[in-house]
């Protein structure tokens, strides 16, 4: 009831405390490998990064932290994975539940769960899908380290880390050099791809596919959206990354063709909000940096890890740019209509995202005196949660590594209490007709 | 009539057979100072930029283009500006008049103009106040450029070309090295300062201003809204040119305080569409060029010389945003309520604006190799017809310039042409409510 009335500062200050909370934990010196306390700033950062799964790193997570300090942020991703799981889903539960009301009136054979029922429900189907998920990530890798000669305690550890890692969408890596060494490895990357790409689509995705899995026809227009925009998404993202980066020798352009082309499908599943990178982005093309600034600010599925506006939010503004095209009164999609309000939402998403990214990208170049290119690249990966970078992260000041904690705090539980204060703020609404809305955000 | 029934082929043809006549005027060997004919790329990219009111230029205007050649592209801005005062307009009326219909049942008193009757009274109102605008600025800076000593004939001749340039947003400048020298010279910054202010509100300002001079009151959504929006730019820019170029000696920091402020106003006037500039650009501090990104891309007012999305259209999207925060039902202003449907055409014709943009630079940056930073600026300057430039233009090769070439027209004609046929495109409108929209983009 607390979190359906005032999400807004149950999200703040959780988010806050939990992080603080991490930092503490990240501050003990046995969490480093050197056995002395880690820098504020850079405990700070990394406890941000992990609970808002966002991925950068001012220290080389492989060989700063020791195994306890990797248990601590696991667990940071895991905390603040499944906070930000239940907290989005929240609000898009209660959406739903305000404007069925008329669809109940219209359709009355709808059962009729209560607010606690409801809570309690989706926490267990966040919990049970998270981490099966997670644990299948890793079953799927132990093997796979175990014949890389890694024993067993690492083995698992690695492997359990990348499942937690990789469907919270979180991109933190307990490898020194991250997944380069890995990149002709399918064993590995398919998995953890798989992970990123489940992970990215969102608790109301699964609720509605474990449901009527066996009836597409029935899909919520939300699942329908969520799945064809990351599928476009994926396919154009990859034919351009395809056309910069192929002949590119300092990123894919020495692979065989059959490796390049399963790098290319795992950057761009990963470049909207997984964060995990299996070339380096600091030696891609300028190109590159520029359509994954786009991807990044896009981000995954509402209810879910991933960052950014939400695809959702974007298939709505596509949506009714094309039905104004056409010149419909309405905006469409699969045979159901979405209501104006829906694209207000989705355009007061979308300003408050390129305001905050453009006024933080101008500070932070100010703080640091780096270009547009990187400098915007940096900020979008903070503000939407991606977690990629183009290298300079571990070689910024205090200030500025400040000014990118702020971002990935605003671009997390600002995104999600600004969504959820948005979609709950409809006391006035007069019942008029029958629609759908996907959930923005 | 021709006009109102197929816009889109009408400016589109229209604009491309211009911009050929003053190709070929430009390339007859008088037109240069040397006698040489001018290179067919350059004159294409100048008579484009001049037909478009843009401003970027590959030659030195000033010391490439004999008086001849100044007076083509004085001329072709004069026909340009024209053109797209009066086709920018007429859409304007032709949804008003369309829209008007259920106004005029609720209020019957209104006096019912013909098609062609408003036409030519559009027509007339636009030479008349374009010309005088042009004039007065005219009759302000010669006397100015007489105590310059620079004789009759040029002062006449300078003075009729600012005049035009400034009034129509052009951005071009008859003298060798721009307005650097008259950096301190309040005598000729102001009167082209005004006219571009005046000329960058756009016809369906000025008709409403000469009608209800004195009924502020009575203004239109549409005027309050532009100039409520122009006015905070304005303000907006200044306070952030003010933070990042006060202490920067290349550009303003060796000026007295006087001189500084002034300049900041001329600055952040021309930066939305003007395209003068009394400092140079290329040696500002990245984060004006960000903060410029942002004020091109927005632009002017709509129906008027000034390019990019208009800033209608970024009031209509901050109101949804401020609706939607409020929770109230309808985008409301000035005791008016938007029409939803002037909220899809905000977002299309940004969303469009910001395709053209990034897919662009990404073209710009293949071909050239410049960082995203100056990329993304003559990109932006282009796309919203600003004209002003990090000094890269002059160096770029035929296909680079091919690429700006194109985009000037895309973002001059192709928006003109998008946003007529959006508003046009309204045949299955069922009358609901009475609702004042104002014109977008
Ligand atoms: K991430
Ligand atoms: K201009």
């Amino acid at each position: 009831r607390v979190a359906l009335e005032s999400p807004a500062r149950l999200t703040l200050g959780a988010f806050a405390l939990t992080i603080l909370l991490f930092t503490g934990l990240l501050s003990l010196p046995f969490a480093t490998t050197t056995g002395h306390r880690a820098p504020f700033i850079d405990a700070l950062f990394t406890s941000t990064s992990a609970v808002c799964v966002t991925g950068l790193v001012t220290v080389d997570t492989g060989t700063f932290w020791s195994p306890w300090g990797l248990a601590i942020i696991g667990l940071a991703i895991k905390v603040g994975g499944l906070g930000i799981m239940t907290l989005a889903s929240l609000a898009g539960l209660a959406v739903s539940r305000r404007l069925g009301l008329t669809q109940r009136i219209l359709a009355a054979g709808e059962s009729r769960a209560s607010g606690l029922g409801d809570l309690a429900s989706l926490l267990r189907t966040v919990i049970i899908v998270s981490t099966s998920v997670e644990l299948l990530i890793a079953a799927f890798l132990i093997p796979r380290f175990l014949t890389l000669d890694y024993g067993l305690a690492k083995s698992f550890g690695y492997s359990l880390f990348y499942g937690v890692s990789a469907f919270n969408n979180a991109g933190f890596t307990p490898d020194p050099v991250g997944l380069y060494p890995y990149a002709g490895d399918a064993w590995i990357l398919v998995p953890i791809g798989l992970g990123v790409f489940i992970g990215g689509l969102g608790y109301p995705v699964y609720l509605n596919l474990i449901r009527q899995w066996r009836n597409p026809r029935r899909w919520s227009l939300h699942t329908k959206l969520t799945l064809v925009t990351v599928t476009v998404l994926a396919f154009i993202s990859a034919a351009f990354l395809a056309v910069f980066e192929w002949t590119n020798p300092d990123t894919l352009g020495d692979h065989s063709s059959g490796k390049t082309i399963g790098n290319i499908f795992f950057q761009s599943i990963n470049q909207r909000s997984g964060g995990f990178a299996s070339f380096d982005i600091g030696l891609a093309r300028e190109q590159t940096w520029l359509l994954e600034d786009v991807l990044m600010f896009v981000g995954g599925g509402s209810g879910s890890t991933a960052g950014g506006i939400r695809v959702t939010t974007l298939a709505v503004l596509v949506l009714a740019a094309w039905a104004e095209a056409r010149g419909r009164r309405d905006i469409e999609a699969f045979g159901k209509r979405i209501g104006t309000e829906v694209l207000r939402v989705a355009v007061s998403i979308t300003l408050m995202g390129l305001f905050v990214v453009i006024v933080t990208t101008g500070i932070f170049m100010w703080q640091t005196d780096i270009a547009l290119d990187r400098a915007l690249y940096e900020v979008v990966s903070a503000y939407a949660t991606c977690g990629l970078s183009t290298g300079i992260t571990g070689s910024l000041d205090s200030d500025a590594k400040m000014t990118l904690i702020i971002t990935m705090y605003l671009g997390r539980v600002g995104s999600l209490t600004l969504a959820s204060a948005l979609m709950l703020n409809r006391q006035r609404r007069v019942i008029r007709y029958p629609s759908e809305r996907p959930i923005i955000g």
